[in-house]
């Protein structure tokens, strides 16, 4: 009898390449494919034979509780299926992935973790700020902002200034963790970012200073990052091209040529 | 006239598996690769056509000082030539890809980021240690360890617990972080690991405590990241499978058959 298998893989920010190769690899062999919200579509066509489940979230609302989740993996792998659970950025950057890798083990169901690019260094790096800068930044925090229980603590155990601060899921509150920013001691004019739809389409990034980023307004449905600390003025210098850089690569595969490859 | 290009590329971990599509895109065309110490040379051998340079420092020899990479970058991008400058883990994290974006705008060569996969957060998944994990941590930092002046004054303006702190670059200096943090207040039991050339064959982790870390020796040439924090702990109860885990997967294609098709 077979063992099925559990893939924890990360899908990095969005651009189906900036997958890994291992991720690329386990979709093509899924038998299941589990995907959050923000998963897009095209990386989902990488799985062609696999069936697709949406366990995702979107604003609020719950489509599906976690332990459910849990019982999809396990039931599946149990059948002796190749289950990949696909998250946005890195499975272990807010993505449950410890309680899920927790759930396989108490069910001794064997699982491996593929790590992916997290948006929280891919989103600043793609806009032009490095989250780390010679005699800038020594190094970054990040958080999750989608609530107040979560961030509040670590913004008021962190030092003014000491660290770039990357937020993840924050765009909501972003108002309250820049008065909080500033009532813990950060200058009203530190330099921040909100980076929207990172390696997506249409994606644009907002800079200004904290005391502004509260105000800052978009209608977009694109995911965003904020980015707050010195480094985010070095986006007014560093503007690297566009992945389409078509004209000085002429002679670049298409994915679809490595897809076809195996 | 064709005006070259350059990749500001990031390698991940070390496992040629764990590099993006785009990497690998970048490296098939490339002409010339510029590659530090510690990137694996099966990573090399995925630039078949482009001329190696090793510009890599190990253990504080200084083979080739940073202006000199920005000269060779831009020259042969003058030259029209397509230029993959190859970085460990993400370039814009400690990798001075903002040192090489920002010569690279005054000599007005076109260029692009390419995010990797960084070892701050793949090397604590690898081991089974979530950086976040829900009611445990909310967030993590990640600060370079290879220099008190660097660390000190971030670990002083972090509060003892608030997140989980993941160190690179830090295994000299091991002990003084480990000082430092429990002069901050860290509580002497926090769980620590040092994880040893993660993804990378031969890989292990240590697991200990915060006090206990300046004391752990091990001989090995392996690249080390510590990982401090009640999440540590998670490692006694996540044990994913190693990558090679043939005999569920048998029909996995090897990479080189993605390496054949283009």
């Amino acid at each position: 009898m077979t063992t099925g298998f559990v893939s924890l893989v990360g899908a990095g920010p969005g651009d189906p390449e900036l997958l890994t190769l291992r991720a690329l690899r386990r979709l093509r062999e899924a038998d299941l494919v589990l995907n959050d919200a923000l998963v897009d579509a095209a990386l989902l066509e990488l799985a062609p034979t696999a069936q697709r489940f949406f366990v995702g979230k979107r604003a609020g609302r719950h489509s599906i509780e976690q332990p459910e989740i849990h019982r999809l993996m396990i039931r599946a792998a149990r059948r002796g299926q190749r289950v990949v659970r696909l998250k946005c950025g890195d499975p272990f950057v807010f993505g449950r992935g410890g309680e899920e890798a927790l759930a396989l083990e108490a069910a001794g169901i064997p699982y491996e973790v593929v790590p992916g690019v997290s948006s929280a260094v891919a989103a600043p790096a793609l806009a032009g700020i490095p989250v780390t800068h010679r005699g800038t930044a020594s190094g970054f925090a990040v958080i999750a902002g989608h609530a107040e229980s979560a961030y509040g603590p670590i913004l008021d155990g962190l030092a003014p200034g000491a660290m770039t601060v990357v937020v993840l899921m924050g765009l909501r509150e972003r108002g309250a963790i820049a008065a909080r920013m500033q009532a813990r001691g950060w200058p009203a004019s530190t330099p921040a970012a909100i980076v929207y739809g990172a390696s997506h389409a249409g994606s644009f990034t907002w800079t200004g200073e904290l005391r502004d980023l509260g105000a800052a307004s978009f209608t977009t449905e694109l995911p965003a990052v904020l980015v707050i600390g010195e480094v985010v003025a070095l986006a007014d210098q560093i503007a690297p091209a566009p992945a389409d850089h078509a004209a000085v690569t002429p002679a670049a595969p298409r994915l679809s040529s490595l897809e076809r490859s195996s």
